[in-house]
């Protein structure tokens, strides 16, 4: 039997996904390689109609009513959503399965039933959402970047598709991936490099780095990622987008296929980005409604709680205490980000918060502890996944391996994530869970004492902190995902929300050097040239307790809310 | 520095226990070593006064009720127990430390504090309640039958210690368990064997052994068990006892010592073994009202949840189905136990209620894939925790070793648990724990496909199976978990009910041989013979979904009180 080579399958699988698109939608009139910020294209373009702007440029609510009026059509909004979801694709390459006709017929049979009974299928009725490769959807491929997988198309949908599907979405397209999803840029042999739309000199973040690509250029309304250490947030700031990690099973992984499976200590979450809060609540609260723990033995039993959403155990949102972290104790986060987090602080004591600093514990712990279960089985789960079609298991984000071929991991890289070649013992293993757990211990007892000093007689109602220790980054630089693990390893339900500003050299100018707190830190100090990071946006993060996504979506809105009014105050 | 032989610390640590029984309770007048049922020795031995006898015949809904109003006094409850458990320790060995003084100082200030303020401390005001070795409290060893952790006292509570103290509860006594805590009945070589006080030639079960002899025997009115295959189920249903294996993380675990920390794929859970099943529910109910998601990271933020106690979700409680599962496809049960589940049927049947049968899925597979993430790195475990004392790992549990000495795994053995020597990498951990994830999913799948067999619009509501393919067995030969171990597997939540059966050599004759499901179904058959099993209470456990705890002890209500009807009824 001849043996195909993987570059053999990888142009095959191009040449599928080239076909793939509506030829009536490639752009003769791309922007040049040269040109960084792509964010205005799609709507000078030409393709789309003034409708098809306006479409795609409402707030998932607003479509929604739409939507369930009759006003706009879910094959008008599908049609929309999908034209610049391909414009998105050729201006930073972030989409891997492309499956417009079915979506589109999809479409037809959601108006139809609308028109027919008056009533919608469900809560997301006709909305287009969508879904990073992992997600599988019968009868198309989910290769998360791996040859190896190559047309295997999905024997079933995932729960989370079904349940999508059950709410009345239509699923039209899959998102890019990096190999392994173990670095926070997005980047594998199959699909290539996706860029960052607002600088395309940088990473649009990753690993669901084609979602926040797409939904930057909204391209989509709504997108599915998922997050082990960072995936859906760090991508979610790169693109000035909001995102949810919520806790362990709050919303069903079953049926997608994973990285580093059976790995379950500190699990990987699926979790929204979108262009607005009201999306991530609407995007939870649905899927909830259709009991997903019935169909994932993962989930947890917990309805929406909507007395949570409207802060019961936090005053009822009357006066807040903000804890604003402003650096991890690890490596202090570049001016603009710093810039970010003071603007939030103005904000919400402009809004009749409180605000006070958030002392990190121990921060390197969690980094080292999730560093070490992640790498436990890695390499022979890397090995064993790239084995099948020899593909070369990906060491750098360096732009030296946009062509396929792999680059060695040069001498003085610090990369993403290391595991040991051998892997760990399960006993060792054990005793790194270990280490989780008393630090999830210890950090609970640590959020707990705050009480003595909120002035609210409760403890701390959220943290604020960097999504990172840096905005948007060139591809191949970026690093230690500590501000975002943390949370991954705490479990605390946590949402990024973009604060309306993004890089400006002249405003974030680099700082006088400080005493470094680590290695790390200098050389995150060193790397920082405002001109380099231009254009990209600042986020923050807002992180609640185990369980506890609907209060911190409720405090995200209080927190979006009041940027929102500074900004347009300080205007 | 002269070392200190391990047998010597256990010298040291009996004479401190034997120090800690109050002299006045010493019976002179124990029965008999040959005498095998001493379940009425309590009541019959002259130590307890008539009032005593009444307090401690009294179900805890009742005995909370009096403690509330002043009828009786926390001082007169915790001496009526405290004797009653002494007395229970004399017979059956069921204690490890003894705290009576500090427990009557304790009652003494609740009683002071009703007096005083009028009100209650919580909803546990002033009931005494045992715990698990594995519970610390501060000042008090928790050895856990590990001799290198004699004379360790422990700096501080455990989260449920707080809370049951912080209910109004009074800590006594801690109770016995096996070394290492992977077997399922009670010896270790610091406290020695604790036996059946129903037929003292028969084990309690274990690991929570300790609790359910000395419950049985109503040296306690509610004992907190852990249970990570069975090891509250075992002991309750062998002792004739009410037990919850509650979710993971419903109650919190957090500050007690355990076996195989670190494991957390399949978590071991703490829960009550009781009398009666108001206690189960007062015990759940009083744990949550003191939310517990805020003192242990791991406790899911989910409320008792009275809609569910109501079964909301099961039509209201009006006409349930339950499914019986007669074996499990690998062991078919003892005659008695098959004899409790047609009682049950019975009775269920004659309160209106449809039953069908459960098919097993697989358990096979359960059984295997928790054996193998529980040996994942036991051995290692097991040495690293014995290596400092010395201490040998005990390999069985026949009577042989009752005097400190250990004997070679006979070799037609089939142990309880016996772990790879080298362990497994953490790779191939990841593997089982992928399995394990694969049989929950197949197994939900499984459940709701019933909704089309049982005529009631939905699935089935709970499923009733045996708690083992045995009743309490001779020392030394509990077997297989299987029965068990898979609600653990799954996570289900799981209520042991007993009959209020026992085994009758007249009733429980043995049955002609049956087609062998396996080689280890022929050795059970063959081993049953009635008259050593005599006496030995019949159990079945009512299991429902995860985190399904509230709807699990109403079901369990419903079953309970029909089976006592129908017991009335053929009295």
């Amino acid at each position: 039997m001849a043996t195909i080579h993987w570059q053999e399958i990888v142009a095959q699988k191009r040449k599928e996904q080239a076909a793939s698109i509506p030829k009536d939608w490639i752009l003769p009139n791309l922007p040049s390689k040269d040109t960084l910020n792509v964010i205005d294209f799609p709507e000078k373009c030409g393709l789309l109609t003034a409708k098809e702007i306006e479409i795609t440029n409402t707030e998932v609510d607003v479509i929604l009513k739409k939507l369930a009026n009759g006003i706009w059509s879910s094959v008008e909004v599908t049609t929309a959503f999908s034209k610049r979801a391909i414009i998105a694709h050729q201006l930073v390459n972030c989409l891997t399965e492309i499956f417009i006709d079915r979506a589109l017929a999809r479409a037809a049979e959601l108006d139809k039933h609308l028109k027919t009974t008056g009533k919608v299928v469900g809560p997301l009725h006709g909305l287009p959402i969508s879904l990073k490769d992992q997600v599988n959807i019968k009868g198309i491929d989910s290769t998360m970047g791996y040859v190896t997988w190559a047309s295997k198309p999905a024997a079933e949908n995932a729960v989370l598709a079904n349940i999508l599907e059950a709410c009345g979405a239509v699923l039209y397209v899959k998102t890019n991936v990096p190999q392994t999803l173990m670095w926070g840029e997005t980047f594998n042999h199959i699909f290539g490099r996706t860029t960052n739309p607002y600088n395309r000199s940088l990473t649009p973040g990753g690993s669901s780095g084609g979602e926040g690509a797409l939904i930057a250029l909204k391209g989509s309304p709504i997108g599915v990622g998922s997050d082990l250490g960072g995936s859906v947030r760090i991508p979610a700031a790169f693109n000035g987008l909001y995102g949810l990690r919520g806790s362990y099973g709050r919303v069903p992984y079953a049926g997608c296929v994973n990285s580093l499976e059976g790995q379950d200590s500190i699990p990987s979450v699926l979790g929204p980005l979108t262009n607005s809060i009201g999306a991530i609540k609407a995007f939870l609260k649905s899927v909830l409604s259709q009991k997903p723990w019935l169909h994932d033995p993962l989930v947890v039993r917990k309805p929406w709680n909507e007395d949570e959403y409207k802060l019961a155990d936090h005053g009822n949102g009357t006066q807040l205490c903000f804890a604003i972290m402003w650096d991890d104790g690890h490596t202090v986060p570049h001016p603009p980000v710093r810039r970010g987090l003071e603007a939030t602080k103005q904000a919400l004591l402009a809004a009749g918060h409180r605000v006070i600093d958030w002392t990190p514990l121990a921060h390197a712990e969690a980094f080292q502890v999730a560093g070490t279960i992640f790498g436990a089985g890695a390499r022979e789960d890397f090995r064993v996944t790239t084995a099948p079609s020899g593909e070369p298991i990906i060491t750098t984000m360096d732009l030296s391996v946009d062509t396929p071929g792999v680059s060695p991991l040069p001498p003085d890289a610090e990369p993403f994530f290391s595991p040991p070649p051998d892997g760990l013992s399960a006993y060792e293993l054990w005793q790194a869970q270990r280490r989780k757990r008393d630090y999830r211990q210890a950090y609970l007892d640590h959020w707990n004492a705050t009480v003595e000093v909120t002035g609210t007689g409760r403890p701390v109602d959220a943290i604020i902190s960097p999504c990172a220790a840096f905005t948007a980054r060139p591809h191949g630089s970026s690093k230690n995902p500590g501000y975002t693990v943390v949370w991954n390893v705490l479990d605390y339900a946590s949402l990024v929300i973009p604060t309306g500003l993004s890089v400006d050299p002249v405003l974030d100018v680099p700082k006088p050097a400080h005493d470094f707190l680590t290695g790390p830190d200098k050389v995150n100090y060193e790397i920082y040239a405002p001109a380099d990071f231009k254009y990209a946006p600042i986020a923050i993060q807002v992180t609640g307790r185990t369980l506890e996504e609907e209060a911190v979506i409720a405090m995200g809105e209080i927190v979006d809310a009041a940027l929102k009014n500074n900004l347009k105050t300080c205007n």
